[in-house]
């Protein structure tokens, strides 16, 4: 599998948003036929600070997501939200084996 | 859920060791009632560095495979292993809706 993996910092005043804006997105992404997960997380010890699962069967696959409605209207929706650049790696995955993901 | 994110950074000489020792801490952890993922990644862009996302129901479940013997063997034998201090970023989770995991 191929997983990015994004940390995300939002302006405290944003963060309403932000969640609407990032919901909208996880579920547009779950329905790509090459999407497994999109999981969105909340860090326990900051409440602005965000972290995104995204599974894909292949680079191609993020590639296309890259390219949906869903994708393009949240990175601009959320521009001018972020209090940090965000921050994406790239993952290829060793466990579990692709067969069980 | 109860998220723990990890990142980990290997001496190169030692990536083949900490891959089967990881694993095996892998496949212990997902025998546990409250664990419900263990993935092991590896990063894009530099094979000596790991990313486990560790998912388990509730803080406590978290706690107690802090105590297990396989959690407790792993941590000991990749002491050495170690090139950076490991990171590891505790969440909740927002999405999917728990029901989904």
């Amino acid at each position: 599998m191929y997983v990015v993996c994004v940390r995300v910092k939002v302006k405290p005043e944003r963060v309403e948003e932000f969640l609407s804006a990032i919901l909208d997105n996880a579920r547009g992404t779950r329905q790509e036929p090459g999407n497994l997960r999109f999981d969105v997380l909340r860090e326990e010890a900051d409440a602005t600070r965000f972290f995104l699962y995204e599974v894909y069967r292949t680079p191609e696959d993020f590639a296309a997501h890259q390219k949906t409605l869903h994708y393009l209207a949240w990175r601009d929706r959320v521009q001018d939200w972020m209090a940090e650049a965000r921050v994406g790696v790239k993952h290829t995955s060793l466990f579990p084996p692709d067969r069980d993901w």
